[in-house]
């Protein structure tokens, strides 16, 4: 991975302490831990893999000056102390999903990580206070959740819901977190006081297509769109392909298909950010020769602004009520995940476009972020921001994930140049 | 099931040597053979509880004077030899689907042995010669594959074929043969000269509702819809739910539901027997969040008459190829089964259709069978009819399957005129 990494390095991308090299030094370091059969990473949380990728980081921030410290939810935090108590972090996470590429989380704690390593080398010391942070399970691959680490230093989360958790192995949560030397009273004990902390940046690769299309390095984030999930079942009467005239059938799947090709044309009737999809759909009882009697499906909504979101989300449950109606068959709806989107304020978006337009002389490139990240847990009690890395064809949690070294240096140099700002008094 | 059966008879419909009590009697005593927890009947192919069943058909076609014996295929045929040996013949299945209903089958055997049952109790000797059969391994349930005694007896079937099958445990069709002493040679004995095989009657239930609609208790079946099975897989590109605007999505799910959609409105525009189902879909990777990369769905297609079959086959195509082309998907069909549709010629039609008045004073009512049947095999080397009996909600393969003993009894009144008709000289 390294050898790749810096085949197609523009070495001068290396300046004012931040070096490309080491970056893809590090991220093939990383890389390494956990390497599955097709290349990928299996670093999932609280496991060994974890812990490793974790320990050798903690070593890289003490080489950069920081003071290293893990907190009851497991997340390594390392501090440079400024003048003055308040304090801007940046970080992301180094656990992967089952078969996951080298890029999503790695690189935002290695870009924050190079922010302080920089500082050292260069001698430039912050007037406040700066901390790189490594947060435990962002992806939540091994208990189907997620951000426990966030949720631990913001306090946004609950005990009864964790306690609930197994991983494929049956292993509950509180187990996990014991073979961890950590505890529900550790994850408490997590919790920061964030009156002193002024905010969080986190960088990110793109997992999308928009900073390709641009032939953008980077891009701002201007929100993060929280995912409303929605399950719909439509229930129909089976019953034999052949020996049912087709004007006396309640087929549960026309009425889906219906459903599905209109939940596709309504995005755009509410914003240009709104997304709208069926992922996942089982029939029921799916032979050949049966005509579906249930279909069970769920709808994936977003939107950053939350208005809108709940818009979107009213349209679609008109329009399963409809088409029930329009083909003689029962529909039911729950909502099973609704998660608050988060918006970037303003003076964070100027800011951040102040700093691209300063390090790369390029005009700022704004766009929505549609996957959920731990600055949307943080957003909850303080400000952020959000850089995004440009992404080959748009795939993440995949071992093709790939963002060159250049777009990733130049991350990390507009990273550097907002966090400088942020840190002056 | 003999109680429920009886308690509702009229027993005025038992006359002319057909009694309804001993059709209850025996419907009951298969019943109780490879009986299930949810009171279905699980007697799949090859296994002792077909076994079982022939076994017990068997003394009662000695005991209506048959002469029996067992074919290569494992089919058990009772003859009754007359002054010609010009042969009519009637029959069904013994085999179940895995927890399956208990007329399925039962009744067209019972309906052709009660028919010889009555001749002997009355005295009537027909002119020509009359067979009762019961055909081996007609559901395919075990094999996914089915009508192997039909098929030994017409000699329509491809060893090669057969010797690819493999039942759940993983044991060869050929093994299964050789444990029932029986072999692909011994099949290939059990050919008929068909010369001397002048019709073949099946009395069956409707698995349908058209004869309920109707307060009917007996149908005559104008042709049996041998089905096409066309396999489609739409290719588009999967992605993550949030991160890909609505605009530059390839998405496979929303391809196949429009096709969905479509492929319903067709077969009107076709025949009024055309049917087209999509009952079998799946969706890849199937994740709440992905949009769908690929979906591989089956259409089932049938008509009684192949031209209008071949015709809505080649609508679907077509709609598959314009809607992948407008949605910038792919698309590839694969016929995986196409199953010739046998007509039940006018002759046949009109002598049934003159037996149900002779017996039930009733005008004929005519259908399609949208399900195969042995008939449909046999009617590829002679002159078939087929009689339905009213199945109570159209459902079958199921413990829940019903037809009333009046019913069932009509029906042998109806299968006992026609078979007499058919052999007189």
């Amino acid at each position: 991975m390294y050898d790749k990494l810096v085949r197609s390095y523009n070495k001068e991308l290396s300046y004012n302490g931040v070096e490309g090299e080491r970056i893809a030094r590090r991220l093939h370091a990383i890389s390494r831990i956990g390497r599955t059969k097709q290349e990928g990473s299996r670093r999932l949380a609280f496991t060994p893999e974890e812990t490793e990728a974790k320990e050798m980081v903690w070593e890289w921030m003490e080489k950069a000056g920081l003071q290293v410290r893990k907190d009851g939810a497991g997340n390594i935090i390392g501090r440079f102390e400024g003048n003055s108590s308040q304090t801007i972090i940046s970080g992301s996470h180094l656990d992967s999903v089952p078969n996951g590429g080298h890029f999503d989380g790695p690189l935002g704690v290695l870009a924050a990580l190079e922010v302080a390593q920089a500082w050292k080398d260069t001698g430039f010391k912050p007037e406040k206070s700066y901390e790189v942070v490594i947060f435990t399970d962002e992806e939540g691959a091994r208990f189907r959740s997620g951000f426990t680490g966030s949720q631990a230093m913001t306090g946004l989360w609950e005990q009864e819901v964790k306690e609930k958790l197994t991983d494929e192995n049956g292993k509950t949560f509180s187990q996990v977190l014991q073979e961890n030397g950590l505890s529900f009273d550790t994850m408490r004990s997590a919790e920061r006081d964030f009156r002193s902390i002024e905010a969080f940046i986190e960088v990110h690769i793109e997992q999308g297509k928009r900073l390709e299309k641009e032939d953008l390095p980077v891009g701002i984030v201007q929100g993060i769109a929280g995912p409303c999930w929605l399950n719909v079942r439509f229930h129909g009467t089976a019953g034999h392909a052949g020996n049912t005239p087709m004007n006396d059938r309640r087929d549960a799947l026309v009425a889906a298909s219906q459903f599905v090709q209109a939940v596709e044309e309504l995005p755009p009737l509410i914003s240009r950010s709104s997304v709208a999809t069926v992922g996942k759909m089982e029939v029921s009882p799916n032979g050949v020769n049966v005509i579906p009697g249930e279909v069970n499906l769920t709808v994936d909504l977003r939107d950053i602004h939350e208005g809108n979101r709940d818009k979107l989300k009213e349209a679609v449950l008109l329009l399963a009520g409809k088409i029930a109606d329009t083909r003689g068959v029962t529909v039911t709806t729950e909502e099973k995940i609704n998660v608050t989107p988060v918006q970037v304020n303003r003076d964070m978006q100027q800011r951040a476009a102040q700093a691209m337009y300063d390090t790369l002389k390029q005009e700022p490139f704004f766009l929505p972020s549609g996957a959920g990240h731990d600055a949307m847990v943080m957003g909850q009690k303080t400000d952020i921001a959000m850089l995004f890395t440009r992404s080959k064809d748009g795939v993440s949690h995949t071992p093709e994930e790939w963002s060159s070294l250049d777009d990733c240096t130049q991350t990390v140099h507009v990273l550097k140049k907002l966090i400088e700002d942020l840190c002056r008094n």
